[in-house]
């Protein structure tokens, strides 16, 4: 009976009714409604949301007047600091691609990165000028021919030393603000042409070999930044706190969210506790993403760091590995209320959230803390989560038990890797993008890590979740963060080993009594073979992100060689 | 110096990365996230979540058995109730697209509306299933030989005259619930192909002698119910109550935003004061929007039908004409934060936001309403707003005084009217949309109405906007509602004649009197040239959506014939 009626979707796109969906407009809008409201505050410096927009167009036309166009790459190394959050503007109001570098790596990867990405302008932090400097001589002397010599501008920052800015100027480094001068403050920007272009480039953290060159388009990252507003229910003119890296896929494009509230952007040059609870104190802190090693930072602070009881709730959002529960529960009665995501490089940051519900009002802490330590749902942007066997792509039944891998489907999932077609086919194979992750489903619905894939420990046939393992450890009053792996086992294939830091105080003469006790531990709350066969103390490897390296990890473990007699 | 690199943007679409937009799949991820939570609640009958979701893919299927498919219209005329809130999802969820049909239009528009649009299914309210017969009799009767007969569901309402259900049956309607019935509660719905596919059908309200089809798409629809709870900060499990009709715009897209913030909707049949108090006193609503008319009903309630205090501040959305800044004053005493927002159809609903800065907070409340009462700054998913010389499409000067049309441009502008090229040409003139709105823009960007191009009077060669002049009269003691339109005058072209509703408990048995205080009033308050030469007592004629029809206070003037001897 249905009568199909043409017309009704025959009206065609104009320029009236559609623009190429990018977060870019957000901060042409933050600049009309909030001028003078503060956008960026960095030390004693300040800026408003006017200034911020002003500055950008000086960017993008300065960039403009260099040939960067549509196509470039524009590579920026430097800490949360006003001139990084500038460039996430910036350089794509330019047309170009913004490649926002992990400052913890090493000139080598470095000179992969800068290569690999052909970033034809380099802004570097005057901190971080001689890691540029010599990664841009490997690669010169790399003599790959068809790679010109980039544009080196240097972000001069007062609270570093005046010498490596010297330094810099001596090389013949343009400085940031002068620069900019050459840049036009109306510069007429425009939206990009097609919102599937690309508008950032980010570096996966290199846990395996050769990095990965993950690639983000305006619609997207338009999408991600809305959607970071409504899974967390920030409000307009929130104040966050840079603790998680701009170059931690744009800060998980928390970048673009604080434009679209119009909110305020408090830097930070160095992540401690003492100035996370300082901002909070002094500046009116709402809301601030976190990797879950700041976490435990925060909760494990010593007395002068701490400035408590918190003047009002702080949002803290935390995604990576799942934060143990004991670090949860000892947030929250701290006054900070953690939203638990999880997401990767590839999925534009965090695209799961553990959505809390009201019947977890009236559990236990502990009970809570173990609810909310799950990855949980989709992001509201985000239109396919599952949890599947690769086998075949079905999904795994919601029982808890079974683990497949974590997929994900949609808007937020990203354009490809950079020149890696192969990586790319592994990537989307079937329809989905593979996350690598090893998760359960509840019978709510909502998924939890057990591992990554190639984090399972396989002991007498037997799969164990790394992750679980840990988060038990972590109940130990001592252990301040540990990472289990496996380590080749004669008796059972493998076995898990730990890994262990312990908290400040502890007494640490006889590691071999701490490790007894430790064992003893795992015995009394464990099922006897997660128990960990070898414990090792000493600091963690972790990425600029602040994962722990397992990879690393594994790789010392099985260097030891195997364990001969298997205890149990 | 700028190295194109053509890789960084070849990167194509596939599955796993690109997605439709459509705001089809909020309703999935809440019957997910929280499918016990309430979703809609109508008298005694409530759903939750995941009701909703199984109710909806039913209705879907149930339309796709009777070859509801793309490219189909399915109209409903219906309050709002949850077979309404239903359609929002269940009929696009089939490919169709949602005609939602003004209850309070007369017999012969909806014939129009209906052969207009060629529905193939019409969903009915028992209540207005004799409305529906006659204008398909005399849609028939026009003897139109393309129409085939569409499939009449009734929706049975136990808040109802059984009899009128009886009556449907016996006509051979099918109910509702049977209907839902030949659906499968697990029907797997696809999002559209193309995110510009249409999803939505409304007609404009009709001040214009030919209603005008305005067709929405699924892209639109998706991020205008992101944008709402963005712009209006509106939190997760928020609690909103249906005053505003869902024929209205799709209730301005709330029907899909409180999906996307899993909220619970509160369905009401017939809005008046006592039923808003209530439902604020007894269900906890924490948002509804209303056209200024029903401000003024709240704000001028009788005792007997007032629950105060509010237990909590309850967030309105007014939109449409300016509400008299006095009506801002009084809801803000009694605890209502007016968010005043203005669109049209075309957009979506509110696309404009008087965005409140905190510079406000220390003014003078009346100062507060004056400055909450312009139509503010744009909305954040709508990418051009502008107020231009419709001449030379030169924005106005920021000055507070130079009149201009308001103009849109973005995402949140309608695909187009249905069928109707000339108007399309119009409306799209020039690269933006043409609202026919007169307004200044001030300096600090915000825009203010100042009337409707065809409102303004010309007096004396002098423009008067209507609306400042009903505000000034908005302050008079003994007014409930007033419109000011032109009268043809001898001596002055044309003159103001305002027609007034007068508040319950005035005196009203010497009209002559109250014309002459009024005037006086004016005379006090407003410039000379401005002051109504001729005043009218009695009901306002009203769209259905609330907002009074100037075109037939206008006619009414005329009718009148020209005012001989003004008195100034």
């Amino acid at each position: 009976m249905g009568i199909v009626e043409r017309d009704i979707d025959d009206l065609p796109k104009n320029p009236a009714n559609y623009t190429a969906l990018t977060p870019l407009g957000f901060l042409e809008r933050a600049a009309l409604v909030h001028p003078t409201r503060k956008s960026v505050i960095h030390g004693s410096l300040t800026y408003t949301w006017q200034d911020t927009y002003r500055r950008c167009r000086r960017l993008a036309s300065a960039l403009t007047k260099q040939a960067v166009t549509f196509g470039c790459t524009v590579a920026v190394i430097a800490p949360n600091i006003p001139a990084m959050y500038e460039a996430h503007f910036g350089v794509p109001m330019s047309g170009a691609v913004l490649n926002a570098v992990n400052i913890r790596l090493n000139a080598k990867t470095i000179a992969f990165l800068l290569g690999h990405s052909r970033s034809s302008v380099i802004m570097v932090d005057q901190e971080f000028f001689t890691l540029a400097e010599e990664a841009l001589k490997i690669l010169a002397g790399e003599g790959k021919g068809n790679f010109t010599s980039p544009i080196i501008i240097v972000i001069a920052d007062e609270n570093c030393d005046p010498k490596t800015l010297q330094y810099a100027l001596g090389k013949g480094a343009i400085e940031y603000e002068k620069f900019l001068e050459t840049g036009d403050p109306e510069f007429a920007w425009k939206p990009p042409e097609d919102e599937w272009h690309s508008i950032s480039l980010g570096y996966t953290s290199g846990t395996t070999a050769s990095p990965k060159g993950v690639v983000l388009h305006h619609r997207g990252a338009y999408l991600m930044a809305l959607s970071n507003v409504i899974v967390w229910g920030m409000q307009e003119a929130a104040v966050y706190l840079w603790t998680l890296p701009l170059f931690h896929c744009n800060g998980w494009c928390f970048a673009w969210t604080l434009a679209a509230i119009c909110g305020t952007n408090i830097c930070l040059r160095q992540v401690t506790a003492k100035a996370i609870y300082s901002a909070i104190a002094d500046l009116g802190v709402t809301h601030f993403c976190a990797a879950p090693v700041v976490l435990n930072t925060i909760a494990n602070a010593r007395k002068e760091e701490i400035v408590l009881p918190l003047r009002r709730t702080v949002h803290v959002m935390t995604a990576g590995a799942a934060p143990p529960p004991s670090v949860l529960l000892a947030m929250s009665q701290r006054g900070f209320r953690v939203a638990h995501t999880y997401g990767l490089s590839e999925t534009y940051g965090p695209s799961t959230i553990c959505a809390w519900k009201s019947e977890w009002d009236s559990l236990p802490p502990e009970e809570q803390a173990r609810m909310n330590a799950r990855q949980g749902v989709r992001y509201v942007a985000l239109e396919g989560l599952d949890v599947v066997n690769t086998q075949n792509m079905k999904p795994v039944p919601a029982d808890g038990r079974t683990v497949g891998e974590i997929v994900f489907r949609g808007n937020i999932v990203m354009k490809g890797y950079l020149k890696n077609p192969k990586a790319n086919k592994e990537a989307f194979a079937n329809g989905w993008f593979h996350s690598g992750d090893v998760a359960v489903k509840h019978p709510d619905g909502y998924i939890e890590i057990k591992d990554r894939s190639k984090d399972i420990i396989i002991s007498g046939g037997e799969n164990i979740s790394s992750v679980e393992v840990e988060n038990v450890l972590y109940q130990h009053p001592d252990i301040f963060e540990v990472s289990v792996v496996s380590r080749p086992d004669e008796r059972w294939g493998e076995s898990p080993c730990a890994f262990v830091t312990l908290k400040p105080g502890v007494n640490t003469s006889d590691q071999h009594r701490l490790a007894e006790d430790i064992m003893k531990f795992s015995r009394a709350n464990m099922p006897g073979y997660w128990v960990p066969k070898s414990i090792f103390f000493g600091p963690l490897p972790k990425t600029a992100t602040g994962k722990i390296q397992k990879h690393l990890l594994r790789a010392k473990a099985k260097e030891m060689g195997p364990l001969k007699k298997s205890r149990l």
